[in-house]
C-alpha cells in the first residue's frame, strides 16, 4: 500500500472582501447619499440614525444592488440613490425591530432604543422610511417604487407573522421559512431586482436577480439564526441567546424540538413559553441543539438556498461581479459572525 | 331713544354634516378600499388595523381629498384610492403615536398598544404605511408620490421635534406652530393638494388647496390642544389631561406660562418637567389656563388659521364643495370635542 502525498490545498474561506472590492467606489457614492439624506432640521434625527448607520453593518443590501448592476454592465448612476433607499428601509426596520424586541445590543453597541428611547427610535424609523420613498420618487421609476413598496409591506407582514409565532412551540419549518422569506429575503430580492430595472433589462433578468437575492437572504437569515446558538456575543454584535430568551422559533430550535425526546420537548415547551430564561437554560438549549446537530442542519439548509442563489445567476456570462456574488453566497453559509 | 327689535338670528353652529353629506357617496368607495387593502394573510394585521379604523374617527383627511376634488369638478375615481392611502398614512402615525406616548385611550376605546401590545402596533403601522405607498404606486402619479412621501417625512420630523420639545418649558409659540405645522398640517395640506394633481389643475390650484389644508390642519390641532384642557374625556375620546401628564408644550400651556406670575411659572416648570401629575395638579393647571384665558386665546389663534383656510379657497367659484369646506373650517374652531 503506497501513500500518495497530496499537496496541502490552498483553502480560501469565502469572504465578503471580493464583493466589497467590486463595489467599493460605488459604495462611496451610496454612503454619500446616505449621509446627506439622513440629515434633518431636527438634530435628534441624524444623531439617532447615525448611531446605527455609522455603527457598521455590512451594508449587504446596497452592495447587492451595486453588484447586480455590475453584473448587468449598467453604466449609469441611478442605482446609488436607490441603494441608499434600500439601506434606509433596512435601517428603519432594524430600528423598529429593536423596539419590538426590546433589544439591548445591535452591531456590538447599545441599540438605539437603549440610547435614545423607544419613542424617538420608532419615529426616526418612520422618518428614514419616508426618506427612502422620497429618494425613489426622485429617481422616478414607478416600477422600482412598486417593487420596494411591495417589499416593505411584505417585510412588515413577515415581522407581524414572526411576532405571532413567538413563544409558539408548534411553529414548524415551513412557517419559519415563510417568515424569513418575508422579513429578510424580500428586501434582498428587491435590492437585486431593482438593478435590472434601472439597467432596463428584460423581465427574465429581473426574475433571476430576484431569485438570487431571495435565496441569498434566506441563507443569510438561516445562518444568523444558527449563529445565535453557536458563537459569542462579541463576534456577532448582538447579545447571544437573544432569540432564546425572546422565545423566537428559529430553525435550530424547531429542529431540536422535532428531533428531541419527550423530556427534551418538555424543556423546549417551557423555554419557548418563557419559563426558562436563565444562563443555565440557555446552556441546556445549546447542548440539546448540538446533540441533535441542529446548528449544522440549519447550515445545511442554508447551503441549499445559497446553491439556489448561485444557480439563479448561472445564466449570466462570467464576470468579476458574478464571481463576487457567487462568493457572497458561499460566505453567507460559511460565516461565523 | 327707541329700541329696535332685531329678530333673533337663526344661529346654526357650524358642523361637519355638510361636508359629510357632500362626500358620502365617495366615502363609501374610500371605505371599501380601506377595508379591502388593510387585509393580509396575517390575521393580526386586519384585527389590529380594524380596531383603530373601525373605531370611528372623523376621516377628515380622506373627506378633504374628496371635497377638494369636488371643488375642482373632478369627475374621475382616482381620488378614492389616494384618499385611502392618506388615511392609511394617518392611521400608521396614530398607531405609532400611541406607542410613543404610551396612550391608553384613542377615540374613546383602549388604544391599540394597550389591546395588542407595542410590538404589533409598531409593525402594523409599518404595514399600513407600506400599503399606502402601494396604493399610490397603483395610481401611478409620481407627483402624488412626491407630495405624500414628502409629507410623511415632514410628519416624522414634526413628531421627533415634538418629542424633543416635550418637558421643555422653554418651548414657545413659534416652535409649537412649527411642530403642529409638520406633524398635523402637512398631511391635511397633502390630502387637499393631491386632488388638484389628479384633476390636472394648474400649480396655483394645487397651492390654494395646500394652503387651505395646511391652515385647516393647524386650526384643528390648536383646538384639539385647547380641548385637552377644556372638556371631558367622554366627549373627546382620549384621556383628558394626557398632554399635561406627558409634559407636552401645547399652546394653552405656553400662553398660561408666558402670562403667568413667578409662582405660577414655578408650578408650570414643575408640572412640565413631570413633578406634578396628580388630578389636583391637573385641576390647578386648568384653573391657571382659565384665569389667563389661554384656552380662548388658543381658539382665537385657531380662528385666524381657519380664516386663512377659508380665504385660500376664496378664488374658486361658489359651489356646494366650497360651502362645505368653508363650514368645515368654521367647525374646526367651534367644535367642543
Amino acid at each position: 500500500m503506497s501513500a500518495t502525498i497530496h499537496p496541502f490545498p490552498r483553502r480560501v474561506e469565502p469572504g465578503l472582501e471580493t464583493l466589497m472590492a467590486l463595489v467599493a467606489t460605488g459604495m462611496n457614492s451610496v454612503n454619500a447619499v446616505i449621509l446627506e439624506r439622513m440629515q434633518s432640521r431636527i438634530p435628534l434625527i441624524p444623531a439617532l440614525a447615525g448611531h446605527l448607520i455609522a455603527g457598521g453593518g455590512k451594508r449587504m443590501r446596497p452592495m447587492l444592488t451595486l453588484s447586480s448592476a455590475a453584473l448587468l454592465d449598467y453604466a449609469g448612476n441611478r442605482h446609488y440613490k436607490l441603494a441608499a433607499a434600500v439601506e434606509f428601509i433596512h435601517t428603519a426596520t432594524l430600528l423598529h425591530d429593536d423596539v419590538v424586541d426590546g433589544s439591548e445590543l445591535r452591531r456590538g453597541k447599545h441599540a438605539a432604543n437603549i440610547v435614545f428611547g423607544n419613542p424617538a427610535t420608532v419615529l426616526v424609523g418612520d422618518f428614514l422610511f419616508s426618506r427612502a420613498f422620497e429618494l425613489m420618487v426622485e429617481d422616478g421609476s414607478l416600477k422600482v417604487l412598486r417593487i420596494l413598496s411591495n417589499a416593505s409591506a411584505v417585510i412588515a407582514e413577515g415581522e407581524v407573522d414572526q411576532l405571532t409565532a413567538q413563544r409558539q412551540i408548534a411553529t414548524g419549518e415551513e412557517r419559519y421559512l415563510d417568515i424569513i422569506g418575508a422579513k429578510t429575503a424580500a428586501l434582498f430580492a428587491a435590492a437585486c431586482r431593482i438593478a435590472a430595472v434601472v439597467a432596463e433589462r428584460p423581465e427574465a433578468d429581473e426574475r433571476a436577480l430576484d431569485d438570487y437575492g431571495r435565496n441569498l437572504g434566506i441563507a443569510f437569515q438561516l445562518v444568523d439564526d444558527a449563529i445565535d446558538y453557536d458563537s459569542d456575543a462579541d463576534t456577532m454584535g448582538k447579545g447571544r441567546g437573544d432569540d432564546f430568551r425572546e422565545g423566537k422559533m428559529t430553525l435550530p430550535v424547531i429542529l431540536a424540538y422535532a428531533r428531541g425526546n419527550e423530556p427534551e420537548r418538555k424543556f423546549w415547551r417551557e423555554a419557548i413559553s418563557g419559563h426558562r430564561t436563565s444562563d443555565a437554560d440557555l446552556g441546556e438549549a445549546i447542548r440539546l441543539i448540538r446533540s441533535h446537530d441542529a446548528v449544522s442542519a440549519t447550515r445545511d439548509r442554508a447551503r441549499h438556498f445559497a446553491d439556489r442563489a448561485i444557480d439563479a445567476i448561472a445564466g449570466f456570462p462570467a464576470s468579476a461581479a458574478k464571481a463576487a456574488m457567487t462568493e457572497a453566497a458561499q460566505f453567507a453559509v460559511a460565516r461565523r459572525y
